[in-house]
């Protein structure tokens, strides 16, 4: 692991994502850019004291040296947003498969130079869109798929958090690093969770957002980095929909949530409670599809379920399952995600490119006065 | 009553709703633009056979000549949009006040010449933006003047059914105005349902819409009128905000929902569950706030509530609180509405100026391939 | 009108039931046990002053001289529980039809002498048990009877309140009648709300409640009457249940909920938002049912709705449905409710029997340490 | 760990649940009676072959006499209740921590038998009542051991499932131990899931419950134990309650919850949405309490939160959590649990033999025909 050391969040959600099955383990690590702080850091965590590194360029070098049996499989990167380019690259071209936080780079120029790489290396790449992990988000791809919704016509995608209400960057790393346009690229709020939201409409809808006409802004003065954000869109499907995204609406705590809408019926779920899928048919008749190991879904919804309905799941379970799913692709020397698809289940180097493509159409458009513009088609 | 006769489901709503308080009567009408099926479903009604008149020019003039104390007071107009401004001008004219449903009228001009109407006649003009009644729309109202939330900086406002998902229109009386220019206006879905969404923006926020750029589309193949439609919107008191409103989202029923998020607070509030409204603090605190007449809610809310918390009030009593608040209007001979500022707790002539000068400006910025554009401010 | 003068809750709902559909009119009232008040308070009702009567044996006895087409139809029983009794036989007994409200008289012997002079007289007879009047309560009942839940083998019902968490009826007119045994009768909160949970449990399941075994309880010190209770029971057709009514449950609003398990699936409603019902199946799938006229529902909840799915249709709906129902009985000169079978619809003297029967039982088997109790099967 | 292999359902759970906060790791096990099945099934899990064990008894001796440094600390007992005495007793006599799965025994007297076990050896015993994991139940916990409800009078709490609806036991061997009284003890749904009722109403209350009135009934015919039933209960603070358990409620899924009302407010938890706490005022107000480790609760909810308030977690991080608060009693050699008082936070031996001296009273006062039984007071 890279990244992920004092004062981080997202590095011990990793950690925790990574443990849950049994299917990876953390054998060491550079947590942290001070060199004593990352072994400090490292011995704390339990990794052997010999392997918390002081630097990824050392991790890298010293395991790449071990003797295959001995040495790390893989490399997590979970740096702010300007580093994951260096790392990736560096960790396929030493031989290592790599699991990156999203977005994947800080441009699309960086992530088809990443896309190069990992095509080269031979290696997996798995992106943590962490909620393509969910069992009911998978169901909502299968309902689509075999018909259920009709074709589809209308999608409402959004994504609201409290955070930023207020200039927390002045005092919270968390926040310091995703309004600076340095470490975390074009755009704060939308490449921060407008890009979860670009990303969950792709694969449930199977089709591409392809035409985007955006509205950035900073609310709060003095922030560098749009904290809110607005999207009109035309997807390959003939779908057109809205995608909002706000950091600003205080007090939502990480309100995800999809609506997809066919000729014969609705689907509707959100993160906040991700168990629940509900259908709304064009007559009148409601479903409410639950998740559990003994409910009549699909096999991609059952394949990542752990327990019966009725026990919650949750945001640590869909994480993992997107490292199991990585395991999965290691262990079976898949290059590609066990998916059957062509966007498959487990988000890799497409998603990566398809959301840099996105985030980059979105800030092209905005800063046009909310002209009309392409998503880059990256296939 | 003029309209509302066989086939229409909003003139029994009127109907009921100027029951339920008892503060209005039924007394006359012309339900129909058929002569005898105008006086058969006025007599069915119960309304004396010699007032269910065959047109509404019978109707005004026969009860202008009648004595004071004899004659009725008010004229409800029921009709499909375009017959709005001729029967309210006509009834006014003749000294009587108006209930219209909405929009007030086919355009921003026509809008006009009833405002002038309305003022040379000194007669009360009430516009039934049912959403306006609920008890929970005047208490979210009074917590945003009252500084609850801070500064408002964000809405997000939507109105989706699902009913027009097919070409109804070809079979249903109710379809088939709303979706023929002549009869409905220049906008179809956003002039029947996105009226309601602008017109509570304003009202609870206080603030005017000020400017918009939208997007108005005819999803179902071979519709006259726009069917869907979002709208990014600046606001007199510096928020933005997207509206989305659509008829072609299946199996949606009547969602109206509003979110407007300050500086210290967010409110969350729909329709479908009117009873409630949420109000999240940023920093994390939660507050349900319930309707009921036992309830810690200011007396703009208490006023209109007729029912301890926990038994639900719904639509029909919304709707009846605008008859009752115009009932109050034309005993207290007041020609505005009984609110204590600008806007007013009972929409009339102004939210009739204002929302169709809303309807004009987003269907010239969708045909403008959603330029921006201003809407007339007509205070 | 009977009662329902200054202070009193139910009055006023009963005046906005009787009025909403237009299928009654309030015509004269002794709504007051003070004359004076009485004449004052039907003369701001708008009631002819001269029909505003200062005694409700003056009413009878005036009314019943009237010539037929002018007279009052019908007399409304809204009065504390301890004068049901004498006003309904002795308005029956002059020859008019009665809606009383609930429950029917205080004890059993009372509601026998009842059940004979409704029988005499040939009148009608209603007991408001307001909650039979929701669309989705008579939709559940249909659903049990076609066979969707299987054998029904266990009801859970509660009808939990807050009010009376305080010795509120030192200063609440409300409250003081109702935990006054000599006006209320052998039990409060059970007689009051338990009633209702009682009442609709043998509506929805088509079954009697035959055996009780209850633990009334007097929380509030100093109260006369049971405050909170709880009952196991067995039915007719071999469920079993429990069923919980408390008046000192801190913060709840008025929430009756209801659910029915059968070997194949089970239901669930609740009162505080009546217009959604969930069906669980076995086997995973759910189901939520939404009232509405355009609904797929059964003709007998289709029959008392008034407004499209997502128009939300409340309390007062509800309680205007029984006076629908009772205009209906009274036009038809139908001497039963307009239900096609044993139960019926619309509750009346059977439903006024059971329940004293079901309140004398409980309080009877507290009385006793909570032995098991019959409850007496008066038909 | 001993149990827990091929078709359980619970030791997946636990195996989960250790591994997600990395405060305890997997190391050896016996996963079943059958030697061979017992080997294979932990060489499956990755477990070192040669600890892989075929029986517990060789497990225990094997490790006993490994160098303490290798040796396992502590042992998971996840197998039928009837095993649970004979492992955990030899396994603390070998000088082994033990975490159990509930019920703890068979019978209080093997209770006691565990807790002198427990005494003597001086190691540390947690029991797996999983719900006292969310952070929201302790919170709750600390709301009334603070007053926010005032005096507590009034407990409803209910655990209902709906998989044994039909006589699942013939082919399902999670369901065929269950309802066998040699394997489960003298009650099955009342031991199984009753009791986690009786477990979160004494540490949510901080209160005794010490007189039950019960009756269990055997709904599915042929079965051998109760999958139904109903317990009044009076506790040693004063309040009252009714507790429900039944497995036969077709369609739920694992619908534990719990509603605590005191003189000044009600409390609401379930754990289908265990990151909502809903409190009602006696005034009105309503908060809703969630989840996270941004949110204003208490150090003791905070303690166990693993993400910020909008990323759900669920049971799977309830069950890590007893995993984590044993793991810290181990490492600070805390024989009792680390909560700060008499009932602690972390359920060990005393919740134990409350636990079965809950079980044994209420199955008593059943076969008294609901006679009330005081629960043997423990302490």
């Amino acid at each position: 692991m890279v990244g992920g050391g004092e004062g981080a969040f997202i590095g011990a959600v990793h950690r925790r994502a990574l443990r849950l099955d049994g299917t990876c383990t953390l054998v060491c690590g550079a947590f942290s850019s001070d060199p004593s702080a990352a072994r400090e850091f490292g011995a704390n965590l339990g990794v052997d004291a010999a392997r918390a590194y002081g630097s990824w360029q050392e991790m890298l070098e010293i395991e790449a040296s071990l003797p295959d049996s001995e040495r790390m499989e893989a490399v997590s990167v979970v740096t702010p947003n300007h580093l994951h380019l260096p790392i990736a690259t560096a960790a396929l071209h030493a031989g290592f498969h790599v699991v990156s936080d999203k977005p994947a780079t800080i441009s699309l120029s960086e992530a088809r130079e990443l896309a190069t790489a990992v095509e080269k290396s031979g290696r997996c790449y798995v992106l943590t869109h962490t909620y393509l992990g969910y069992p009911m988000v998978r169901e909502a791809r299968r309902l689509v798929q075999e018909g259920v919704l009709g074709r589809v016509r209308k999608v409402y995608v959004e994504y609201t958090q409290g955070w930023l209400v207020d200039r927390l960057e002045k005092e919270n790393k968390q926040a310091a690093w995703r309004v600076d346009p340095a470490r975390s690229g074009p755009s704060g709020c939308m490449g921060d969770i407008g890009s979860h939201a670009h990303n969950i409409t792709e694969f449930i809808t199977g089709a591409r957002m392809e035409t985007v006409r955006a509205w950035l802004q900073c609310v709060v003065e003095g922030r560098a980095l749009d904290d809110d954000g607005a999207v009109f869109f035309k997807m390959s499907n003939g779908a057109t929909g809205v995608l909002t995204a706000s950091q600003i609406c205080a007090g939502e705590e990480n309100f995800l949530a999809i609506r997809v809408y066919g000729e014969k019926a609705g689907l509707i779920w959100n993160q906040e409670e991700p168990n629940t899928l509900m259908i709304k048919y064009a007559d009148g008749q409601q479903k409410r599809v639950r998740a559990g190991v003994n409910m009549p879904l699909g096999a991609t919804a059952l394949d990542v379920s752990r327990t019966p309905s009725g026990h919650p799941e949750g945001y640590l379970g869909a994480f993992s399952t997107l490292y199991t799913d990585f395991a999965k692709m290691v262990r079976n020397n898949m290059h590609a995600s066990p998916g059957p698809d062509e966007i498959g289940y487990t988000p890799g180097i497409d998603a990566a490119l398809r959301g840099m493509a996105f985030i980059e159409a979105v800030v092209d458009s905005s800063n046009a006065d909310g002209e009309w513009r392409d998503v880059v088609n990256v296939r």
